[in-house]
């Protein structure tokens, strides 16, 4: 039955496979003196209409962390929110990379920090007691499946820069909210004032493959090293590179991107219309949060789809993930089943 | 021209490609829940003939000091070879992923610590100015291209033992060592004293895999956490643990080892027939190391072969590595160029 | 004027530098091989009816970090308030000396942990993207100037004890929490469920002088190398334990802390029967979080009184702390210019 | 009788002592806003004659990894004599302050780094799998007992300039190097290129106090929030300043570095006249290696001196240090008492 655990559950395009057998032929310099390299930089490079930096890595903690290590020194504070992958889902990863830099997690409607609330809790800059003011990480899409504008995201730079704080963005679904955004990949990133962007691929048919996307040239020096002090510098490189490679050729990315959010889409609709059913967030990427009935979820789980109960224990919420791959007809499937399985609640529900 | 700079210069055996396309076919529970990584530890429980815990990560870097993490506190000391990876080329990664152990270097012949020396190193326990002894590095193959025998293991260990500090071998090249001794796994490592092995499978003919393998149940506790607060933690995990499964089915990484192996002894026997040619280390495993003199250098670099001058600025020694994939068409062209430049150099030597 | 600003405005009691100047006469052997040394942890064992281990140091931030470094792996998350000096005031120490574990901060009443918030916030045991639960930290007195209660304690420890997690007091005030419980120091530390003390004494009255206490045996193999490599392990060891020698020769910590805690609740009684004036916790230590009207805090400032406002920018709140040397004529003195305040205040407000 | 250990084992110059208790006087603001730490850093700008920032701390290991955490990245290596203190007697505090960085141990005669050793050493720079050249770290006086002079400070920071690299001197004992040398604070330090000092005083007669002085001013910009970091923010800060302002107070320091110089200079021309004495290094400040014979040694140690042996453990030497309160009677005492052996010896010798 269909997986809509995570897009984590999915194996990876067949393009991207194609391309990692092509990539095997011949000898090539190792730890990304080799050509696949250098193309992926030139062409994210063409992408994002800037000579940012690049650097491969095989995850998106790696990404992250690697990209927050440049913006915060080992007392600083870094802003997020408070259900960001940094904050939750890296195992103290941010504080190991960084040295002791201190999360602060700050709350927000959707998943998105306000740009307002981020003014306010930036404090005990100059106060040697206190963390530093280091640093802002944005998640895009968020972890609750919304996207970030680009005047929404200029506005916390704006507040990240008057108070001298870098900005990161953690792109695990960065293709799914361009694709939702419909802007350019620059508009979203350093023209709205992002630093250092997590460029993800894993989650979007790649089958282990990250870019550290780096826009101020001047944060380049340190990372090499750092990445190799972190055990990320792939020996075969060139395997980390093709994978980008295909990933970007002929906006296989964009494409992917969109039929996952396409997916999202179709069963947000559906659902929406299913009696008992309530998005909780705006769906604005490829995933979907959604309170259902209790029956109707055990009786899902029961017809063998997998995915995540979300939220607290008793919020009766599920996450449904779309991958790239999903079809139409197996999210059609999901909602038949969900729909029949409305009229047995709604009949069991008469008959007790 | 054949490239002879690292075992790393190669792609992936054309059977580890094979299985990633394989490995592709459907979903699979992410972050090592499924049944690529299940098999791969059950078949290296299998070839250790032990219920070692296995943990497949990408790089050797990262196997190398999550291994290492395991055995010392932040205080600690750990000895290890002057030469050994860990102390010369990872950037820090070791005092970086233990926080703040100290890497004792000591010298050895041809790459190998021995037991006295070690002895007479392992100082300072209960001075709580010093670093605390905590565990031993050894490199199976070494960085010298050789490589211990079980009882020269047991003898380090008995050492460690004795001091209570853990044993950690570093197997980059842990294939072509067994080849070499003509052992079985477990005899020359749990069986002799080892605690913590990084089994390296990407300089032998994978992409990017290795694993942690832990022969001290125990262990296994917090290295999950650790792995995942280095980045380390793959996903779509199928794609590292089918690499390995790969490179353990039938035997090919025996297989793959032997080939590079043989490949070794047929150039060093080659280079140790011609006059000025002098190799510096017994070659037993598929790396040499031989002083060449300088004009035969400069012209088999001019003739487009590919390697790496070593050790001091003029010491007219190079290091030439034989991957997996090397043939005696390849070996043969080498030597018949350096025979050629023999007789070249001579005359040159002669017309002077 | 007064300073009630803090306890570390004060100097150190006269008892503390006589001592310093007793313990100068001769040669002693450095590091802690000291007769003073061993003298403190035998009488803090007598004082806790155990055999408690006892590693004094300078400065409370290092007992804290260094008792947490104890009880958390890099991975761990240590739970406390909100509020608490480990959290807000030690500019990312815990996080560094952890080498990267998570606090995570719970809201509770006048400044107080609960049993059940700490249950509901200890989650992720076993999932290896989360911070793994390691650890709790309680401040005694808390910094809202109210105390445990040995059965809070307790209670406390049980959540924590059932989840396998160490609990760690932070003591900066414990004597004058002690004073105030009326109970014995084993009832509300080790009988209570408290592995690990910060015994403070620089805010009452040393002068730079605090204790980690152990009261697990086994914890205290690690802590002289720890203590070591924060940089923390004084060499004329001497000058520490003198100061706590003298501290609690006589009972003066307990004599001295009585003093503070009788001018606070003379302060907060005062302040209580003044119109405007407003308690915002109960005071159960030496120091009183008070609402004043703005026009009497900016009287009192203007009169040289020396207090910090506290809180939100408008809150109107202040907060004074009596230090161990206060008198009753100084807490007159202030209460009678508030009380004259409060009437030119009224005046004030009646005349516009 | 007599200690020669250490200068540790000696308490604190009565002048210090006397200062700390004129300090007690009233109120003072904590964390360093306060008259005494002012003062301090005025009075170490002129003997320094320059704008330095000065910072106190109370050990010199915090003064020393405190100094290098700001000129090292936690990639970074630290070229440093075998036989210093950070590298030796800090169980591994650089390590754990600077994240990660890696000592470069360097051979050298006597203490000693050279400028060629030194700049043989330095490699690495800009290849990612090595740890990149930071930091230069000179202990002066050194661990042998001898004296850089400011020429040669200046040759190892030329060659420490020229490969980018940040220059730390390890003053723990200064002043005696200082006295030794008879040249001024600013010629063998910062006009010598020296960037960081620890200005360590508690070996030479205050109770626990170092300052970390800072020659280029952008690097206090972080010192505060590092220092507090790692715990050792004084909150009672006057009574660090108080110590170093009598330290320095009518040269107080030089005077007494000047009387452990002669009690280091009369003991060991009086050795050096002794049959079967040898004195191993130079002494130029207050410390003493020296081999013995063993019956002397054991003889010494019987009549009720202290001291250590020193170096391997069949060496018969000793290390005899002569702290700043050491008197000519002390000293004569020692040198009768070993003349006395001497005879003994040989008579022994004789007789067997």
């Amino acid at each position: 039955m269909t997986n809509f655990c995570s897009d984590n559950a999915s194996g990876a395009a067949p393009e991207i496979i194609e391309a990692l057998a092509k990539a095997n032929a011949g000898a090539a310099m190792p730890y990304g003196d080799d050509d696949w390299t250098r193309r992926v930089e030139a062409r994210l490079q063409q992408i994002f209409e800037t000579d940012c930096r690049v650097f491969p890595v095989a995850t998106g903690t790696a990404a992250n962390v690697l990209g927050l290590s440049l913006l915060t020194p080992p007392y600083g504070a870094v802003y997020c929110h408070e259900e960001a992958h940094v904050n939750i889902d890296e195992c103290g990863a941010p504080e190991f990379y960084t040295g002791g830099a201190k999360l602060v997690a700050l709350p927000g409607a959707h998943g998105k920090l306000s740009p307002e609330a981020l003014a306010a809790a930036i404090t005990g800059a100059g106060n040697q007691s206190r963390v530093q003011p280091a640093a802002v990480s944005l998640s895009q899409a968020t972890e609750a499946g919304t996207v970030y504008r680009p005047p929404e995201v200029a506005a916390i730079a704006e507040v990240a820069r008057a108070h001298g704080l870098g900005l990161q963005m953690d792109g695990a679904r960065f293709a799914n909210a361009l694709v939702s955004l419909g802007c350019t990949p620059a508009e979203v990133t350093w023209k709205a004032g992002v630093d250092v962007l997590s460029f993800g691929a894993t989650k979007n048919g790649a089958m282990a493959a990250e870019a550290v996307v780096l826009f101020r040239p001047e944060l380049a020096e340190s990372l090499p090293y750092r990445r190799k002090q972190g055990g990320h510098l792939f020996s075969k490189m060139r395997f980390l590179s093709a994978q980008l490679e295909a990933y970007l050729e002929d906006d296989l990315w964009l494409a992917l991107a969109a039929r996952a959010n396409a997916s999202a889409r179709r069963l947000a609709d559906g659902l929406a219309a299913i009696p008992g059913a309530c998005l909780v967030h705006p769906v604005e990427a490829n995933e979907i949060f959604c309170r259902l009935p209790e029956a109707m979820i055990d009786g899902l789980l029961a017809d063998g789809f997998q995915f995540y109960r979300w939220g607290a224990p008793a919020a009766s919420e599920v996450r449904l993930v779309c991958a790239f791959e999903r079809t139409e007809v197996e999210v059609d499937a999901f909602l038949a089943a969900a729909r029949h399985l409305a009229g047995t609640a709604d009949a069991a529900a008469v008959s007790a």
